[in-house]
C-alpha cells in the first residue's frame, strides 16, 4: 500500500520559505537545466477562450535527484473582476525510484510566482549594470511586486519607475512598494521607462510589444518574463536582434514561446546568438562583458525551477 | 481567496463508483473525443531507466463542459518486489471558467485502471463477436482482472484462457477470477490463446509482439491496451495490417504510441483504414460488419476518459 502524499497548504509553506535561499535554489535549477542532467519535456498547455485563460503544466526531473515534479499553474485574467485571484495551481512531488506521490503543495500559484521572481533576481545579478539609477517595471500585478522585492537582494537601487496599462493599478503599486522602501513613480508610457531606466523588468500578459528597438539606453538590461505563451509578447522582435546578449532560461522552450520565439520567427535573431542562463551561472559564458552592452533575458519558466522550490519547501517541512 | 480543493481519498471514491455507470461514461468520453469538441493535447511522458518506470500526464477539456482535468499515472514495474503497488497517481479537477482547483482525487492510479477496463468493455460491446466460446487474456495483473470483471457487463461467456510470462501469476489469476464466477485455465503460450479464443484482451507491459499475424481465427476481436508508450508492443505490426477493422481510441495518440504506431511505422497499415471508437459509438461507422471479420481495438488511454470518470466521482460526492 502506497503512503498517502502529504498535503501542504500555503499557510505551512510561508514559514518554510523564510529559511530558503530562493536565489540559490534558482541558480542551482538553471545550472541543472543547462548541464544536460535534466529531463524536461515540452511544456503542457491548455488555452481557454471564454473566459480567456491559460494553464501550464510543467514537469520533469534531474537524473540522480530524488524527485520528479508536476506543476500546474493557471492564469485567468478576468478572475479579479469576480473577486478571485487570477492565478491558481499546485506543485506535485513524486519519488523518482517508485513513482509514489510524496507531497501536494497547494500553493495556489504562489510558488510559481516566487520562483519566477527569484529567477528575475538571478538574471539581474548576472546581467544588470552594477549600479542602475532607476529600475523600470512594466506591469503592476503580483509578479511586478515580487520582482522588486527579490531584486533588493542583488541591486542597491531603490528608485523605481512603473508603467501599467491601467493607471489606477500603477498608483496602487507606487503606494504599496513605498512600504517596502522603494521610491516609486508612475511613468506615462513604456517608452518613458526605456528612456530612464537601466534595469527593466517586464511582467505583463501583453500580446503586443511594449518596448521598441532603439529605445533603450546603452548598458541597459531587460528581463522579460510576462510572455509565457506563443501569443504573448512584451519586446519588439527587432529589440532582441539589436541586443548585445540574449539569454534564455531554456533554449528549447524559448523556441516555442516568449520573446525569443518572435525574434527567431522574424529572423531578427539566430539561435547561435542565444545563451542559456545556466551556462552563465556555470561560468561557461561570461555574461555581460562591458558597461555599454544591452542585455536581454527571456524567462519562460522551466520545470526544474518548480522542482527545486517544491523540493526545498517539502524538505524544510519534513519532521 | 480561492477555495481549497477538496481532497478525496480512495476510500471515499470506492462507494461513489458503485453508482456510476462507467461504461456509459466511457462511451460519452469517446464520443466527446471524436466529435471535435475536445481539446486534448499530446500525452506528457516521463520515462525512467533505473529503476524502470514511466509516468503519463494526460490533460484536457471538452468545450462547454464545467471542468478541465490533469491526470498523473505511473507504472514502476519493479515496485512489487519491494511490497509497493506498481501504479500510483492522482486526478486533478479544475474549473474551466476560472482555473480554480476543485478536487484532488487520490486514486493511486485506480481510476485509471477502472476507466481503462471500462473502455475495454466498450470496445468488446461494439466489436466482439456476440457469443465467443472463450475469452483470452494476456497478462495476469490488475488490468487483466479488471478487464474480465468489466466484460461481464457486455459478454455472457465465462470460459477464460489466461497467459502470463510468469506461470505463478497466471495460476493466482485462475484462482482469483474463479471467485468472480469465471472458469479460467492457464495457456502455455499466447499462440494457444490465439488458437482458442474469439475475444482476446492484451494487458501486458510487453515490448515485443505476443500475438502474430495469421494466428487469429476468423471473427476474433482483440483489444490491446498494454502498450501505452512508443516502445511497448503486444501485437505484431503485420497483424494489424491483415485485420478487417482497426479501431483507435485516439488517432493522434495512436500515431505516436501503441500498436498502431508500430503498424504505421512499418507501413503495414495506412491511416485511412483506422476508425476512432467514438465514431462507432456515434453511428458514423458501422463497426464490425460480419461474423468473420477480425477486428482490433488499440487503446492508449485518452484524457477525456480521465475527465469523465473524475467528474462523475466528484459530482457523486458533492454535498
Amino acid at each position: 500500500m502506497a503512503r498517502a502524499p502529504r498535503i501542504i497548504p500555503w499557510s505551512e509553506m510561508a514559514g518554510a520559505l523564510d529559511s530558503i535561499d530562493c536565489l540559490a535554489e534558482m541558480e542551482r535549477a538553471f545550472s541543472q537545466y543547462s548541464n544536460g542532467l535534466s529531463v524536461i519535456p515540452p511544456v503542457g498547455e491548455l488555452v481557454f477562450q471564454d473566459p480567456p485563460g491559460d494553464v501550464h503544466i510543467k514537469y520533469g526531473y534531474v537524473r540522480g535527484d530524488e524527485y520528479y515534479v508536476v506543476k500546474i499553474a493557471s492564469g485567468f485574467y478576468q478572475n479579479p473582476d469576480q473577486g478571485l485571484p487570477s492565478g491558481d495551481g499546485m506543485m506535485l512531488l513524486f519519488k523518482q525510484s517508485s513513482g509514489e506521490a510524496l507531497a501536494i503543495l497547494l500553493d495556489e500559484g504562489r510558488l510559481t510566482d516566487i520562483r519566477t521572481a527569484a529567477a528575475g533576481a538571478v538574471a539581474a545579478k548576472l546581467l544588470a549594470p552594477p549600479n542602475p539609477d532607476c529600475i523600470g517595471i512594466l506591469g503592476a500585478g503580483t509578479q511586478a511586486r515580487l520582482q522588486l522585492e527579490h531584486l533588493q537582494e542583488v541591486i542597491a537601487c531603490r528608485e523605481v519607475l512603473v508603467w501599467a496599462r491601467r493607471p489606477e493599478k500603477a498608483a496602487a503599486y507606487c503606494q504599496d512598494m513605498a512600504k517596502s522602501g522603494f521610491a516609486v513613480t508612475s511613468a506615462d508610457s513604456p517608452a518613458e521607462i526605456a528612456a530612464k531606466c537601466q534595469l527593466i523588468v517586464c511582467c505583463t500578459p501583453s500580446t503586443r510589444a511594449l518596448l521598441q528597438a532603439g529605445s533603450l539606453r546603452p548598458g541597459t538590461h531587460v528581463t522579460a518574463m510576462g510572455s509565457d505563451t506563443a501569443s504573448k509578447q512584451e519586446l519588439a522582435a527587432e529589440l532582441l536582434g539589436s541586443a548585445d546578449l540574449v539569454v534564455a532560461d531554456s533554449l528549447p522552450q524559448c523556441r516555442e514561446r516568449g520573446e525569443i520565439s518572435h525574434a527567431l520567427a522574424g529572423a531578427f535573431l539566430s539561435e547561435d546568438r542565444i545563451v542559456e542562463l545556466g551556462k552563465i551561472i556555470d561560468g561557461e559564458h561570461p555574461g555581460r562583458e562591458s558597461e555599454d552592452q544591452i542585455t536581454i533575458a527571456d524567462l519562460t519558466g522551466v520545470a526544474v525551477q518548480d522542482l527545486r522550490i517544491a523540493a526545498a519547501v517539502y524538505e524544510r517541512l519534513l519532521p
